[in-house]
C-alpha cells in the first residue's frame, strides 16, 4: 500500500503536516461567540500554534437545523480569520454542509462518530481541502484505512489520520490512546497521523504525557483542546488546558524526539 | 493514596528502577541452555543492560511437575549470573516455588494470567525480594493497584508495576498499550512503572516506537524480549528483537525526554 | 423514561411489532435480481414469514454513484412487492435517498455504521414511515437510546431497536450478542426490541440457538439473512440460512415462551 | 475435538448436568453462619434446588490465613448438609486449600480470577470432585478450552464450564453474557455449560430473562446468587434473588424448551 520513505505532506493553509515536525492544533471545543474566538487565536498565535479548531454547528441554537447558522457567523469567521491569518479546522456531519463551510475553513474534520459515514466521505473526497478522518470508537485499524479509501479514491489525497483512543473496558482515562496503531500506520501508509489526547484521556493532567508519548512514537501533531478559562466552558472543561498549559506543552515538546516509522519486514 | 513527589525507588540488585532514569530489562522468553545464557548476558552487558530476564519454568519437560527442574539447573544459573554480575528477574506461577526460586533470582515477575491469583501474591508479599507485578489482560487500573496491596500489605513494598497491553477488538497488534494507564499510576502511586513492548505489540517493528512511548510517558524501563537469534527462539519470535535492535533502542533512548508526573488537581 | 406495561407497537405493513408474538424479518442481505428476490419471497411468504428484508443499493455497480440506482430497479421491486403483498425492509445510508426509497420500502433500517450519524435520524424523524436502529458496533446502551430520540423527537415514534451484537476482544463469534441489553431496553423503553443474530455470530449454526435466547429473553422479533442457495450468496454466505433453516427456525421458536419485562425497583 | 452426540454426564453429589434438563445451583453468595445457612438449605430444598452453592472462605476473619477456618466450621457445615442431604459447590483459589475443602464439598468452582491459574487446575485435576471452570474475564473461548484441558489431562473429566459474563466497554450491566460462547461449546465440546446470569448482570430485575435465554441457547443450568434477605447480604445484594424470586424462575423455566447442539458443518 505505500511505498517505503515516501511520505505525503499535507496543507492546512500555509501550516504543513508529515513534514517531520510536529505540529499543535488548538481552540476550544466549540466557538462561543466573535470576541472569545478572536482572542484565542490572538493568545496561541503567540505561542507559536500555527493551526486553528473550533466547532461551528454547536453555536446553532436550534439543533435541528442547518440553515440556523446564519450568513452573520460565517462573516465574522471569515473576518477573525484574515485579522489571525491563520488556518482553521471545523467538523463536518454532513454531505449538506459541506459547500457553506467550505467558504470559511481550511480544513474538514470527521469525528469519531461519522468514521463510517461513507457517503460523507465520498463528497470529501469529490473536494480539494484537508480531511482529518478521526477513528471511529471502535474501527479495527483496517477498517480506518478502509475509510480512507472512500475519500482518496474520490480524488482527494489530502488525508490526516488522527487517533482519538478507543473504547475499551478502563474507565479510568474516557478512551484508550491506541499509540500501536500510530506507529504502524506510519509504517504502512503515507499520510500523516495526528493525535488527539483531550478526548482520549478526558483527563487534562494526563494530556502532557500523552501528547510527548504521540511524539514519541511518531505521530506528526497532536490536536488539542484549550480553553482561555477552562471552568468556564460549554462543554469538556475536565480535558481542556489553558494557555499557560498549552505553553508547557509546547516547551516540553522540544526535548522528545520522535520515533521514525520502520522499515517493513 | 500517595504522597506527591515522594516517588519509591525499588532495587533489582544492584540496579534501581524509580530514580529518575529508564532501565532496559532484557532477555529471552525462556532460557534455553547454560551457553546460550551465558553468551546471551555477555552480550548485553556489553550493550550497557543491567537487568536480565529470562523464564526458568519453560525448561521443564514435564509441565506437570516442578520437582523436575533439578538442582543442576538451579546450579549453571548461579554460576552464570557469579559470571556476568547480573541481576535476574523470572516468573513465579505458584506459592510453592518461591522458597527454591529465591536462591538464584533476585526478582519476581507475576505474569497476566496470575494478576488476580491473590494467594501467590500473599506469599511474595511476606517475603523481600521486589516483584514485577504485570496488569492481567483486562484489568481496571483500579484492581491492579488492589491486587498490589495484597502484596505491599504483607510488608513488602518492594513494587514494580508493569503494563504490557489490554485486550481490546483491535487486532493488528496482539494487545493494545495503555500508556494513560502509564501516566495515571505515576501520579498516583510512588511505585517504579515499567512496560512491556514487546508482548504488547507482538511485532518487533512497533518494539522502538512503543519503548520512545513509554519513556516520553514517564515510565521508568521497559522489559524487552530478546534473543540473539529471533528466528531460532523457541517462543515468540516475532516480537523478539536481537543485538542490533537492543543497540538501536538504547541509543534512540537517549534523545527522549520523559514526563514529569502531573500534580494532582 | 418509560411508563411500565405501556408498549409501543409498530406497524411495518400490515405487520405488527410489540404485539406480544414474536416476527422473523428474513431475506437476503442483498437484492440479487428480479426473478430471485421474486422466488425468495414466495417461498418465505409460504413458510409464513410476514416481513421480507433486502438490502438496494448494493444492487449498484457504480459505488460512488447514488443516481446510478435506476427507475427500472425501483418499478420491478414495487411489481415484486405488490405480487407478494408483503412489507420490506431496507437499509438507508444517506439522507438525500429518503425520498426516492420511500416509494418502495415500508421500513427503512438504520445500520450499525450510520447509527451516529445523527443528520440521517433527523431526517427520518421527519417523515412517518418506521425506522430500525440498530445498535452501533461499540455504542452504550445509553447512547444508543440517545441516538433514538433524534428521531423520536422529530416527530417519528415508529421506532424499533435493534441489537446487532458487539465488538469484543471475542474472536470466535464475529460480534457478541448482548441479550442483557435487550432485556434492559424491554423493561426501559416502550419501543420493540428485535435481534440479528446472523450478523451478530457471523455463523450459520448459532442463528437458531441466539434466536431462540433472544425470544426467551423478551425480544420482539428477529433479522434473519437468508438465500435460497447460501453457497451463492454474494455477501455473508457463511451467515445465511437457507429455507430449511428458516423452516426449523420458525418450527422451534414455539416451544419458546418469552420474557416478560421486569418491573422497575 | 468432540463426537458429535457423546455428551459428557457430570453428577454433583446426586444431581446431574448435562442429561438435558436445565439445573438451578442457588445459594448465597458467602455462607454467613450456621443457622442462615441450614435455613437457606431447607427453603431451596422445598422449591426442589437440587444443588447448593456458599462461599466458605469468605467466613474467615483473617484473610491472611488459610488455618484460621477452623475445624468447627467444617464440622457445622458436615451436619447442615448431611441435614439437608444436598451437594455442596464452593470456590477454591489455592492449591493447598483442596485437601481440606475436599471433606465437606461436593464440587469444586473455579472462579474467574483463577481460570489461568495453570497451577491450580493441574492439582484439580488430580483428584476426582466435580469442577466447575469460570471463564475469565476477558478469556478467548479458545483459551478457556485450553485452561480445562489443564485439569482434564491430569485425569478428570469432571467438567463444568460455567459463561459468568465478559468485560466489554458495556456498564449499563456490570458484564455482557456471552451466549454466542455457550452455543460454541455446547457444539464443540462434551461438557456440561452452565451460566452465572446474577454475576453477568450485577442486577436482580435481569436475572430471570437472562436464566430463560441461557436455557434457550442450550445451556445445562444456571448458578444463581440469592439470599433470604437480600437487603442483609453482606455482599452482592443488588443481584441476589429471595426465595419468591428464585420460586418464579423455576416457574417460568418450564415454559421454555432448549436448543440442541448444532452439528458441525
Amino acid at each position: 500500500m505505500k511505498i517505503v520513505g515516501l511520505m505525503k505532506k499535507v496543507s492546512i493553509g500555509s501550516a504543513v503536516l508529515g513534514d517531520g515536525t510536529f505540529k499543535i492544533i488548538a481552540g476550544p471545543c466549540s466557538i462561543e461567540g466573535r470576541d472569545h474566538f478572536l482572542e484565542t487565536g490572538i493568545q496561541l498565535k503567540e505561542l507559536g500554534v500555527l493551526i486553528l479548531r473550533g466547532g461551528i454547528y454547536k453555536l446553532r441554537t436550534n439543533p435541528q437545523s442547518f440553515q440556523g447558522l446564519g450568513d452573520e457567523v460565517f462573516n465574522w469567521l471569515l473576518e477573525a480569520k484574515n485579522k489571525l491569518g491563520l488556518p482553521l479546522v471545523s467538523e463536518v456531519t454532513d454531505p449538506r454542509q459541506i459547500e457553506k463551510l467550505s467558504e470559511c475553513i481550511d480544513c474538514f474534520q470527521v469525528g469519531t462518530r461519522n468514521m463510517y459515514n461513507y457517503e460523507l466521505l465520498k463528497e470529501l473526497g469529490k473536494q480539494k481541502k484537508p480531511v482529518i478522518l478521526k477513528r471511529a470508537f471502535s474501527a479495527l485499524v483496517k477498517e480506518w484505512i478502509y475509510a480512507s479509501e472512500y475519500i482518496t479514491r474520490e480524488g482527494n489525497d489530502n488525508l490526516i489520520f488522527c487517533e482519538r483512543g478507543i473504547r475499551t473496558f478502563e474507565t479510568i482515562t474516557r478512551n484508550t490512546l491506541d499509540l500501536g496503531a500510530v506507529a504502524y500506520l506510519k509504517a504502512h501508509t503515507p499520510y500523516p497521523v495526528i493525535v488527539d489526547p483531550s478526548h482520549a484521556s478526558g483527563e487534562r493532567s494526563l494530556v502532557l504525557p500523552l501528547t510527548k508519548a504521540a511524539k514519541a512514537v511518531g505521530a506528526d501533531g497532536a490536536l488539542i483542546e484549550m480553553h482561555l478559562n477552562p471552568l468556564k466552558a460549554l462543554s469538556d472543561s475536565d480535558q481542556s488546558l489553558d494557555l499557560m498549559g498549552i505553553r508547557n506543552l509546547i516547551h516540553e515538546l522540544k526535548n522528545v524526539a520522535d520515533s521514525k516509522p520502520a522499515t517493513l519486514s
